[in-house]
């Protein structure tokens, strides 16, 4: 089942709970894991990624490390993806990976990975990358306002679902709604740092980690002035669904429906 | 067979030949054309297209004029799609058209429309909106410059085509490299005024007009420093293909070839 898992930024060290996840959503004990540290201008990233991975029992973890396109083409490159179980991309800049993977071989193969049930993953950098159209660049603020955010084209595992990173500890509910009423046909997922959602099939999330995921579903947009607002001026919407999710909640976008985890009731 | 239309904008009225090859292949005598008139904030837009449709010999024109969310998805405005050979979206912002039929019933309707084989086609903002990730803003200049665009997601007839408009004469050959850079993957066609192509099956491409078509390939790209540049500094990139076709120029994407059309030679 084509898999997506995307985290918010600044796992939480002491306890990598996210990373554990990630491991057993790829098989376990028998998680093949590929790193691809290509957004990271840091020479280390790969390095840390492989020997956490490794400690937290995946059975191998390897970085896939190359910076010029023509290596996005060599096979040597595309033959471990096809053996992966799981793809975690790190964060860094997003707008690194599509320069470097758009329209390469790399890309198709990753597309590939994910269409036979790989787990494609990534936090930060790595979560925005995985949407068709990703917010690239962007200011913080509560307030959408025009052209507070710039798109680019990302590697395109989802065109349902627009991914923000960072959320609340940068204020970014402002550049979300300004990304849902672009075109509210697409819904914007805010994850919080150390937090994650696993997205099955393109439409069933559920959340992981310490802080929520925002969903922002603009399908009840009644109206919106954002076409003719300029200079950086507030932009008027009416009508979004918000939702705000904690750990084990779910959400489904053909059924528009989120759901709390069922707590238990107390004895007395 | 699923067929776009684009074109540049200023189309030339005194020779509207651009219309008339609308027509023609919306089914010549038979056509029936729908005007979709939301990106313009002028009250008479598609009533004067509709008169130039039907002097030039379309079977039925109709302006389909509504402002609201609500309206995208009643089944009125559904209706005259379904019946549709050719659908023609005027100029003007093209985020009004994307902030109002994003993830309506209406946008699914035109989508399956060109799914069927009706023409859809469109002028200056008409045509930006038909890709997937559309060009919505920008700046003019020769020279890729960081950030010289905004994107913004379109209606997304094609997500391998990105469609610029008023090239030569709005100088948009800087900000259309940019958009091929970020993600090499599209291929970006800057369409001269009074110019157009006609793309079948989301691969073969034939201009038409006066003009030239400026096609912007990045799949050779060998490196760019997009990622990095800052402070709207120009951006650094290897390896572009670009082709200048005129009338009854086509191009190829699964090919990557171009073939201007053949002259046949004089006698002496």
């Amino acid at each position: 089942m084509p898999t997506l898992m995307p985290i918010g930024g600044a796992i939480d060290q002491e306890n990598p709970a996210l990373i554990s996840e990630f491991i057993r959503r790829s098989g376990c004990e028998q998680a093949r894991v590929v790193i691809l540290p290509q957004a990271s201008e840091l020479a280390d990233t790969g390095e840390t990624y492989k020997q956490q991975f490794l400690k937290l029992g995946a059975a191998q973890a390897s970085v896939l490390e190359f910076r010029s396109r023509d290596l996005a083409n060599a096979a040597e490159n595309l033959e471990p993806l096809r053996h992966a179980s799981g793809i975690f991309i790190t964060g860094g800049t997003q707008m690194r990976l599509s320069a470097l993977f758009g329209g390469t071989l790399f890309e198709q193969e990753l597309l590939v990975a994910y269409q036979r049930g790989c787990l494609v993953g990534g936090t930060s950098a790595g979560a925005s990358i995985l949407s068709k159209t990703m917010i690239a660049y962007g200011r913080g603020g509560p307030t959408p306002r025009e052209r507070i955010i710039q798109f680019s084209p990302g590697l395109g595992f989802t065109d349902r679902f627009i991914i923000d990173q960072h959320f609340r500890q940068r204020d970014r509910l402002g550049r979300l709604i300004y990304a849902v009423t672009c075109h509210p046909g697409v819904i914007g997922l805010g994850l919080d740092e150390n937090t994650a959602v696993v997205l099955e099939d393109d439409d069933r999330l559920t959340v992981y980690g310490s802080g929520a995921v925002t969903v922002v579903d603009g399908s009840q947009i009644s109206a919106s002035d954002i076409a003719e607002v300029q200079s950086r001026g507030a932009v008027a919407v009416a009508g979004l669904t918000v939702h705000v999710l904690t750990q084990h909640s779910t959400y489904q976008r053909s059924t528009r429906s989120a759901n709390l985890p069922l707590r238990a009731l107390k004895n007395n």
